[in-house]
């Protein structure tokens, strides 16, 4: 079973990565480029075919190592 | 318009940084993960309503700044 996660910066967090790469595409000329906003896209294998207990167990990962919950949010999807 | 980005490590790269996040979740008693790849996520906002445009420009976009296309792969899906 393969997993995707996606953490994102929290809406009210502020993002510098983000407002540098907005700078850098307005420095190159796309213009139409408003806010930007970076987070992580994980790919994780799971040996596992009970879909509940990977979903749960994928929680606890985020929640202990993959997002820090104090500014990002986090939501994955299982495939397979 | 809002597009999301996902830019991931091409699948014949080393991902060192996946790696250290598999051992990581091993040694938290995670042994059911198998690889993990991180890749970058991103949520641009574009003051466009030509779709076409949009699809056109994000392409140079990823091409010029957002991605190594050396070592990276990028996809888009626009939204609204």
């Amino acid at each position: 079973m393969k997993a995707k996660v996606y953490v994102t910066i929290k809406q009210n967090v502020l993002d510098p990565q983000g407002n540098a790469v907005q700078g850098a595409l307005h420095t190159l000329g796309f213009n139409e480029v408003g806010k930007v906003r970076i987070g992580k896209y994980l790919e994780v294998e799971l040996d596992t075919n009970d879909r509940a207990q990977a979903e749960e167990r994928l929680t606890v990962m985020c929640e202990k190592l993959l997002a820090n919950t104090v500014v990002e949010d986090y939501r994955f999807e299982l495939e397979g």
